[in-house]
């Protein structure tokens, strides 16, 4: 049943006011209209001035914000666009959090159903839709409204904040710069000395009815295998089977990390990852999801590799994956045009990544691989040679979802939505929550510190389209994750500074 | 024993005054400077300049010479360079022999050790450097020679000649065009009426010391397999483990079509290829070839299937071959950059191609690959789709080569290279070699019509780099060439017209 949690319902009701939600929606129009978009360089103007623009909308509603160098792109060469990192200190006595989000869009790809994805269209059927809707400024405009209604009535929050907010997170450019300011801002005198738990609204619901609370995040090893042998391509008529061709074997070796069905045959990583426990199966059982929402998001002729909507949720969740990404020449003579041609390549390289669940780390994983893969290689007996790369990897992130971080997390969604929501695990990566989880430390019950904890609450739904045509934010996800967040805070504030 | 054959001294001699060796290269140095690349469409208009000259250079030495129309290309809307057909009569009772060569030449690519591909550069070790030196534009000025010998002694050849030459044969665009006008001219009252024989020079020796006489090539056919399944690429994340991948598909599938050691697994290929008798092996026994021929052909990290010479051999000219040209995504959302990215490919297509010895037409391979693909993917026990697609074939070619016309090339090449040529085969295909032999009809043993014997003498030696940087013909292959080409056709012309 749906209680007001631990919210004021006269917030309730100013979020609600018809002229609070055109203000709420025309910020966020504002906020899409900049193209932020973190991984094209001719952007990077567009990402910084979005960084201006989040600095002085939180600065408006009164939040002590400060702008962070970041450094330059080696890549491009380009300055990185500033963090904003920001605190507003209530009572030294209430728990202090921290929260995050990112200001930069990923690219426009495709038809869009509206005429510019930097303007945001509200469609009849709650849809707003516009390139950064969702992901991921929605949200952090979420944050805003919050904060709006404080600084208007000039109320005190129930708790002590901490905002960190930045603008690489689409860019794939690995953010080491931003882990390494959030670790210095961790420290003694940093402003996120004193934080007690974190929050990232960066993640969706499984569907498009049931909100989430998320608890675990996979990692990912990224590995180039490349295979090589003779020193120039070849003409397949003159060579062809009179040597080893270095694409016969990586295809062989290929086929040899992962079945069809998707289980992993690199010996040692699914037989690493512990059976659930009845306990935990019963986590899975109550998720509202079904075989058919996965065949809708893949579409009528992709394949699940089981009927067991469970068994589905685990594979995606709690169990390794291996994803052979693509293979290609490593020696291009030129452009193949329209056919590959007719050469035997010289060299191939095949990409694959593994996302992790715990135990498995990226170390034990990469030795794994490269054990199996020497076997495999001794097996094939051919005369070519082969190199094994890593190209990126990232820890997996499970955090313990009895925590208070987590209780007040779902009984502010439970608050709203009238539903408690699904607890999850995601099966990609955001290497920001790791870097939290790994930063901020909080003293432990025994006295020692020991990692915060993260909460992931997502605003929007499973059909967002965070990454792809048509993003976009349903109004009442808006509103209500509002309110789910302010709840959230309010629930914070209930409790004791000291409860760890 | 080095004989004269049937050539006149006096011919030799006017080979190897240096005056005439100063023509013939400056003629060839001509013919290479034109930048006639047939499958840039921005130098077709060189390709077309570069068949007005052959026309103007057998004009000029007595050949009754005609450009003919091939009508326009479809892919570039650019007019086909015109094909240069030419007919020289001396006598109704002798042989009449078609000789062919294409004048348009491979894209220059990679660094030349010389400033300019298309200026002839003579190096002190005999090696004459430019595009096209060898292929082929060197063997047509061999002939050329020939005739300028016989335009100025005012001397009757010993044969009736025909010529084509053409202009699109590197281009890849399938030579439709000219097939036809071979077919149309081969028709009674067409210029190649009353043929007696072929002639191709448009290979090259096994390796830089032994003549060849080559009278087959492998077919080839070409194959694009697609797997899919999701309707668009997906997040490995979020959904790895979850689906079908199409890449794991094609991956096991495709490790299914041949084995690391070059051996076919497609049911049906390999076995269908008779065994050699023992008559044949020794044609491969006396083959002048090493394995270090074939190590310094692929570089020191190459990897020969076999340490056995004649099995290298047989497997190149004698077996089929299976090779896997590439694997790329079929739908690509952007620029993949330097990393292909984490997506689960949505689709993927495979190509690979056959090539293929008699008794094996493309018909029954396609017929053998479709039906072990098929086999193979009920075993997969995956969800996606396949589609197997033909992209191009030929036939398989082989001579007979106990015939006059591989008499007269093998007795030629003796009496001018002092030893017998080596009979091989080739395991890459020159369409046109089957489209003369099976639209030239001569009167057969019994009276009814059959194909005319197609023979192979090459010019150049094997390590020319016919397709590659620093393409060279050497100035000895040039002048013994030309000889060779001359004692040819006076060794056919000392033969009587209806011996067939």
């Amino acid at each position: 049943m749906a209680t007001k949690g631990g919210v004021p319902q006269e917030f309730l009701d100013w979020v609600d006011s018809e002229q609070n939600i055109e203000d709420f929606i025309e910020r966020l129009a504002k906020a899409v209209h900049i193209p932020s978009i973190s991984s094209d360089p001719a952007r990077r103007e567009d990402v910084k001035a979005m960084s201006k623009w989040i600095f002085d909308e939180f600065d408006k509603v009164g939040v002590d914000v400060k702008q962070f160098d970041l450094g330059t792109q080696e890549e491009t060469q380009l300055e990185y666009p500033k963090a904003v990192l920001g605190r507003l200190d209530v009572d030294p006595s209430k728990k202090t959090v921290l929260i995050y989000g990112h200001f930069d869009v990923q690219p426009v790809v495709g038809q869009w159903e509206t005429p510019n994805p930097f303007r945001l269209v509200r469609k009849d059927d709650g849809r707003m839709i516009a390139r950064g809707s969702t992901d991921d400024k929605g949200p952090i405009m979420g944050w805003l409204n919050v904060l709006q209604y404080f600084h208007d009535k000039k109320e005190k929050l129930p708790v002590n904040l901490r905002f960190c907010f930045e603008g690489m997170e689409e860019s794939g450019d690995g953010g080491h710069a931003l882990d390494r300011l959030i670790e210095e801002q961790a420290k003694p005198g940093g402003m996120f000395e004193g934080v007690d738990c974190v929050c990232v609204s960066d993640n969706y619901w499984l569907n498009t009815k049931t909100p989430v609370v998320t608890y675990g995040l996979r990692g990912i090893v990224y590995f180039k295998l490349k295979v090589w042998g003779p020193e120039k391509n070849l003409h397949s008529g003159i060579y062809g089977r009179m040597v080893n061709e270095p694409m016969t074997d990586i295809v062989h070796l290929l086929s040899n990390l992962v079945n069809v069905d998707a289980t992993i045959r690199v010996t040692g990583i699914d037989r690493s990852v512990p059976r659930p426990t009845t306990q935990e199966e019963q986590l899975y059982e109550v998720i509202d999801y079904t075989v058919k929402d996965l065949q809708h998001a893949i579409g009528p002729q992709g394949a699940p590799v089981s009927k067991d909507k469970n068994a589905l949720l685990m594979n995606r969740m709690r169990e390794c994956s291996l994803t052979i990404h693509g293979i290609r020449p490593t020696v291009i003579d030129k452009d193949p045009g329209p056919m590959i041609g007719t050469i035997i390549p010289a060299s191939v390289t095949g990409e694959f990544s593994i996302r992790i669940v715990p135990p498995l780390t990226p170390e034990k994983v990469k030795k794994l691989v490269a054990a199996h893969i020497a076997a495999e290689w001794d097996q094939l007996r051919t005369g070519n040679q082969y190199e094994l790369d890593h190209a990126g990897e990232g820890d997996a992130w499970l955090a313990d979802y009895n925590h208070w971080n987590y209780e007040a997390a779902r009984v502010a969604t439970c608050a709203v939505y009238g539903q408690d929501p699904n607890l999850t695990r995601e099966g990609g990566s955001i290497p920001v929550v790791l870097t939290f989880a790994n930063s901020i430390k909080v003293k432990g019950k025994d006295g020692q510190p020991e990692n915060a904890n993260v909460v992931l609450i997502p605003m929007g739904r499973g059909d967002d389209g965070a990454h792809s045509t048509n993003e976009k934010l349903d109004r009442s996800n808006f509103l209500n994750g509002t309110k789910l967040f302010a709840n959230y805070l309010y629930l914070l504030g209930g409790l004791p500074k000291n409860d760890s």
